[in-house]
């Protein structure tokens, strides 16, 4: 529980010893994850310390979800064989009670991926990270992390919200980083057991490596190797010294 | 209609001015993409100013086509799910009257590849962008713009031909940049009512950035990362400066 | 044969010679590669003056396997129809009597996976890449060069083991570079008729080049296009001075 946590001061502290928990576990995130994303959601993971993986057809994901300390179902270049497979990764995660993500992207493009996140959302997902236009469409149930990205980040969960104000807009510019955010996301919820706290913190840090990483890009795309760069060399104390959470 | 224009010097004004109104108007790019170059385009169309989207399942891709400004079909990593989804993809576009751009990428290596590039040819994309190879197999229809890559890049319509001499040699270097220089086209397309002339805008402008980008490479590998903060960064004033137009 | 080899002097100058011939002679290397490693594995072989291709649809891969000097039969993110299109390739190899590789990727995941390998390993290809996980897996026959990755390369061939210790730790937090090292492999078989003595020169060639990128790097970001300029621009001086070959 988190309910006597001043967030201001504890959150970055968290944030600090829940990095330092997935660099020493170094938690296998499995990642139903949109073809296009798949090589910088690896990359941001193996830098931040977890071990990714991406196999999603039918016939092996459970396999895969088997090994996994979380996962992330991320509902970009979705078809049907994907969908089974996210139904299939889904059962194992339930039965083996690894806690799991969902990112429900582009769902504003399509009505049948909206209803297919819906039908998901009532399987009990730990976290459901989106954007303002996916969640105008999307009945949010109670007991889950709720994430709304966006210049601010907020956390929700059981009616109290802790907002990230870290980032740097050039994240915005590349593609993948909103679905790398649902893996450094998962990363955390596989280190600890209170996933709000967890999910305000991999927002946390995440942002302030984009923060670093800003410092030496020239536009979007030296951007992405320098957040890459920026994650794998993350310190607790530019965590707490950067730290902007109310 | 470009009759009365004389190219050297009214091209590269044309080019900035479209460049500006892609950044003001962000169109929507949608890419039926073959899955290496998929982040790559996703990312240089994002640098350019527009916003992509790469969904290819037969079951998604109306919804994606039904709103977007413009459409790429690239042939690359071709499959019968990819080819069921550029068919619906393009009666979307047809009936919307948005313009789409065919690129038959490696259709010389597949005979099933080439069939299926001819017949979409029968249903008149705005514009065909392929390489000499590519064209040897290919009839092709009269009123489309027909881009030929290479050193020198040829853009051909009713006759008329604008050679656009600009460029880089690291840009053959880097896998899916012609893909890109596909999706360049249409964002330009999106805002402008001459093919002829946005798609030889967009060839400029994409040139002028390879060269900006290469200033600061020390190889394929750091020239991909350039090439997105050029287009990231790319001024009117250099467009005109660099512009090699005949 | 290379029985009257002494590996740590004469490796390295064949691994010149090697390296050259790829430039001169550009082989084609047709990927079978899973969907995150695609671009990277492009960009490799590119970098190194060899072609790739990345098609895996079962209806043309016939087409792309009929141009290759080499196949690369990866396994990550395998599903049905790449299982399909995987065997009908390695068909075409030895109908042609072409070189390929097979890297098991993450067989130690998936038991389908593990039995797959193992029935591709009766169809006699000419190299096995695989880590020590992989390696326990499997049964592996006579007559073909088994690389084990690891700090040190190990690459065995009857009875006789070459040792490569060139490389840098940031190579294994890129996703896609085991692969790309499969690639590589396949590009150098294409050029030469010594399997073992190829697969060694490659793995050399990989290895210095990891060093040199490391150089410039400053994390597992910037690593990556370091990797693929150092590749591009490696030299045969830089192979002999830095070579640890027993």
């Amino acid at each position: 529980m988190s309910v006597a946590v001043n967030f201001s001061v504890e959150m970055p502290r968290l944030a600090v010893s829940m990095l330092e928990r997935v660099r020493k576990q170094t938690p296998r995130v499995h990642c139903l994850m949109n073809t296009v994303a798949q090589k910088l959601v690896a990359d941001g993971l193996s830098a931040l310390g977890a071990i990714p993986s991406m196999t999603s057809s039918s016939d092996e994901v459970q396999d895969f979800a088997r090994k996994a300390d979380a996962l992330v179902v991320n509902l970009g270049t979705l078809d049907k064989q994907r969908r089974e497979a996210i139904g299939l990764a889904v059962d194992i995660a339930t039965a083996r009670g690894i806690p799991w993500l969902l990112d429900p992207a582009h769902c504003d493009y399509s009505l049948l991926r909206a209803r297919f996140a819906q039908d998901l959302l009532k399987r009990q997902p730990a976290v459901l990270r989106a954007n303002a236009a996916e969640y105008a469409l999307l009945t949010v149930p109670e007991h889950l992390v709720a994430v709304e990205t966006g210049v601010v980040d907020r956390i929700s969960f059981a009616g109290r919200t802790v907002s990230v104000a870290n980032g740097d807009p050039l994240i915005a510019k590349v593609t993948g980083t909103g679905c790398l955010s649902g893996a450094v996301i998962a990363a955390f919820l596989a280190v600890d057991d209170d996933p709000h706290m967890a999910t305000a913190a991999a927002m946390l840090a995440l942002g302030v490596a984009a923060e670093k990483a800003a410092l030496r890009a020239s536009g979007p795309g030296s951007f992405e190797p320098a957040l890459l760069d920026a994650l794998a060399a993350l310190e607790g104390g530019e965590i707490l010294e950067r730290a902007k959470v109310t």
